[in-house]
């Protein structure tokens, strides 16, 4: 294989539609990448592979370290890929920003669904800007997408912005939960509630399963207590074992619930469109952002006015107005 | 007192610098404020305002809810306003944006610090985006600065980049938990324990006196396995009742040691710098945006293109590349 520079954009459309899983690998590696080079060839395989994306269903799971995420999706995925799915699997993580997080940081995750033919995975460290993660995440699912991959299930860890940043670019939305006899709504933040179309109680096996079952009605009640959704649908609450299989298969006939129900209300389609929407503003900020600072005298301007500030010498607020006047 | 528009700038920074809080207030409204005219006239006050920022401390808060932040917050603030100490309180809530959250929702909270006049209490719907969150915070703690008051809190919810952006703001960063016997690590994030200058184990009161003990214990255990900090300080665990007002004036001393500490070895100023830095980007880029969006042109060509995209006639990317050719 010839390297990531010398390959063709070409070459890279071509064999990303082939579902040849390295190029489309090398390909998001291009889109995650901040050299100027490949942020432009990326764009240019992205604009081409476009046409192609295909059908798919994104999925975004979400749920604290410890709930079992990775023994949930590799029990999910290899169900998929046992029904005939194509499985590709984004994983990010945002809140760790000092050091890596649980998600790449776990390289033992996943074995099973790694060696799956029909499942592709990819871990995408978010480094410091969620608006950069959203931005490279959408672009990754649409090379899945022209792949040929028709699950597409984004992965994201805590309890915060992130999921947030998730439920933007996915169509149906999964909170894995654990049952811990009581406190099940304490700590877990409205928002999240809100925005999850599924709960799953992870972990519901061997002793387990009562605490399973007393929080899957607790979830059931405190939903209830929610206004309907705008898509006209009622959250499901369900327990499933990752561990022994159980419970899986009726997940995925949740899912297909949902999407043949907001498939015929006209929900599924404006939601696609109001994520498009973001994703315009988004890439159009992120290109305003590229075209200022490949200025050289704004360059020069950023390095004296940074140095300024290490020196204490001016204010932020004063040298941002500074080096915007150069184009401004 | 005359209308928020009709009050001149330098009424309002007269004002201010006099601790007047009702024109702290509306000036906070106005760097909230997405109308054109109430940015540029907090622009002004901001840049008049900024020669008398202070010598502040600034302290991040961060806990899951239900852990007991308000109380803690509310006997923490008295504590201070007690010793002489002038308070104001910065409550964001970014992690829940469907509807507004819990710090927001519940108005009932730190009635009595509310009532102190050497106190300030000014929550902050966070809208959709951190970035913005981020800037409009720093302006915000910029004019409480200036109206003299010599701590600044800026309190969040959650597990997630809500806590990277607060930490970004602030000089010293503490952890609020609860014992839960056992599971102390489980679930909380390696990201927030290495942001983390202090953990404290709230509800340390009555029969949770013991289990607070453990936790206090497991967690300094934790803490010892992790690199010592680029500031040589080591990160402390102690336990406090919010509710019974026991262990606060510890907390105090803690942050006391950590200030005086990072000034001697100039890790202080190395942190503020690093965030002048970190505000100078974001001014630039957000008056990136400020300036395109308000052009004519672009707001036709954009009303055009989400129309498109609304009709699924286009893909949001190749849009973006229309909207901006106007420009570039």
């Amino acid at each position: 294989m010839k390297s990531i520079n010398k390959t063709s954009v070409d070459t890279f459309v071509t064999e990303i539609l082939n579902n040849n899983i390295s190029y489309l690998s090398r390909a998001i590696t291009l889109v995650e990448s901040n050299n100027a080079k490949h942020q432009e060839k990326a764009t240019r395989i992205l604009e081409k592979c476009l046409p192609y994306t295909s059908n798919s269903i994104r999925i975004g799971i979400t749920g604290v370290p410890g709930v079992g995420k990775s023994t949930f999706i590799e029990s999910f995925g290899k169900y998929l890929t046992s029904i005939g799915k194509k499985v590709a699997v984004l994983a990010i993580d945002p809140s760790s920003s000092i050091q890596k997080g649980s998600i790449l940081g776990d390289k033992t995750r996943m074995n099973m669904l790694a060696l799956d033919n029909n499942a592709y995975i990819r871990p995408s460290p978010s480094g410091e800007s969620l608006g950069g993660v959203a931005r490279k995440t959408r672009e990754a699912i649409t090379l899945c997408e022209a792949a040929g991959f028709d699950i597409i299930i984004i992965e994201t860890v805590g309890v915060g912005q992130s999921e947030t940043t998730v439920h933007s670019m996915v169509d149906f939305f999964l909170l894995l939960k654990l049952a811990n006899a009581g406190d099940e709504l304490q700590g877990i933040k409205r928002g999240i509630i809100e925005m999850a179309d599924t709960i799953v109680i992870n972990k519901a096996d061997g002793d387990a399963i009562k605490n399973a079952k007393l929080a899957k009605n607790e979830f059931s009640r405190a939903l209830h207590l929610y206004p309907l959704k705008e898509n006209g649908w009622t959250p499901k609450v369900t327990t499933c074992s990752a561990l022994n299989n159980t419970g899986i298969e009726e997940i995925y006939k949740i899912i297909e619930e949902y999407i043949s129900l907001t498939k015929k209300n006209g929900y599924f389609r404006s939601k696609r469109n109001k994520q498009n929407k973001g994703w315009l503003l988004e890439t159009i900020n992120n290109e305003l952002k590229n075209q200022f600072y490949k200025d050289k005298e704004v360059q020069n301007a950023l390095k004296i006015y940074l140095q300024k500030i290490e020196n204490n010498e001016i204010n932020p607020f004063k040298a941002a107005k500074e080096v915007l006047k150069i184009k401004y």
